[in-house]
């Protein structure tokens, strides 16, 4: 098996994290150029056009992290990550989504819609021209405005953001955070149970090991890990 | 159980043909006003303010499809939407995902952002305004024309979205390209496969018995089904 990344792209992150935690290794290509296309034969040969994508040793690709997570999972079942009850397995997936529909959309609404190498990009995936939204900087501040507040509220009576196991929700969740550190947004001073958590996340492996080394322009990424 | 819904939105009717393929039957509480309002008591006591939400005999609530999908597979596993083996679940779940992110959110951002009834509510789930962005129309009409190009070639070579058998990538699928008609927009000249595919899904049940029955201001809805 073959990943297909790019370091800085918090759904790849979400991947790697996922890996770490089950202590699996599979080698890594980083498939974008300095001025963040993606390259070939990456792009010639995965029609999707977007990272991360899992290559098989029959040729077989498999993109979407949600879709590499549940491959994984049920080729190396432990430690779980999407839950084992179905109740669990459900809760998990809900709040795996808020964090990406709120946090990581929210935040990729403000930075594709304002970075200058993002100019005529504003979607992944795209190969033609999606021109920038600016009016989507203030909506994406929105959605991450929700974000806190809901996880806050979570986070207040649960050790982890789906209840007392760690799993893919809190995966996506710091992908969020980390995602607003290298916007330079911080978690707010009103959400104490988000930083408590963080806190705690911040020690793992999975976190340390996986944070982008730099920005899509080549700086350093403002990352709190 | 019961599940918590409003009619036209596709979210909801991605559970309604999940629950019809599985021969699952559930009360269901339409919870929309006239003006396309939550009401209460569902406003008051499911703080995500969005459907579908399918509420447990013990009070738990589930959000978000893919959760009440993956809850309702695991008690209910006959006949499998969600996959069988390793890869068929990997699969059908990006092929789901790219339904909803190129599909749904590509004709919701059409909808949400040119609807009279929706000024001030962009998106789902958010209690205070959030102001539609005229600009996302086009963008929306992007995904959308993705979404045509990729199932196309799809569905040139396969007998459903994800493969040999019928799963919620093909639910998802349906609803993307019915909430097209309800916003008065058929599958493309050039997308023959996709007229294949949709022709013997209006042949199922689900399907069938799924569609909407009325627009947000209560006017028919245009739905080729």
């Amino acid at each position: 098996m073959k990943l297909y990344e790019w370091d800085f792209a918090p759904n790849c992150r979400r991947v790697r994290m996922f890996l770490i935690e089950k202590g699996i290794e599979i080698p890594k290509e980083e498939c974008i150029t300095p001025d963040i296309a993606l390259k070939d034969p990456f792009l010639s040969k995965y029609k999707h056009a977007m990272v991360p994508m899992l290559e098989l040793d029959n040729g077989v690709q498999l993109g979407e992290a949600l879709a590499i997570w549940i491959y994984l999972e049920a080729l190396h079942p432990n430690p779980p990550l999407l839950g084992t009850t179905p109740l669990e397995k459900a809760v998990i997936s809900g709040w795996e989504r808020r964090a990406y529909d709120e946090g990581i959309i929210g935040h990729a609404e403000i930075f594709r819609n304002s970075h200058p190498q993002f100019v005529d990009r504003g979607l992944p995936g795209h190969l033609g021209p999606v021109p920038q939204i600016p009016a989507l900087i203030e909506r994406g501040k929105q959605r991450v405005a929700r974000f806190h507040k809901k996880f806050n509220e979570q986070l207040a009576s649960n050790k982890f953001v789906a209840g007392d196991k760690f799993s893919v929700a809190d995966i996506t969740a710091v992908c969020v955070v980390d995602f607003g550190h290298a916007l330079e947004m911080q978690i707010p001073d009103d959400c104490p149970h988000t930083k408590r958590w963080f806190d705690e996340m911040l020690q793992r492996e999975s976190v340390k090991k996986s944070v982008p080394t730099h920005m899509p322009d080549g700086s350093p990424i403002p990352i709190a890990a």
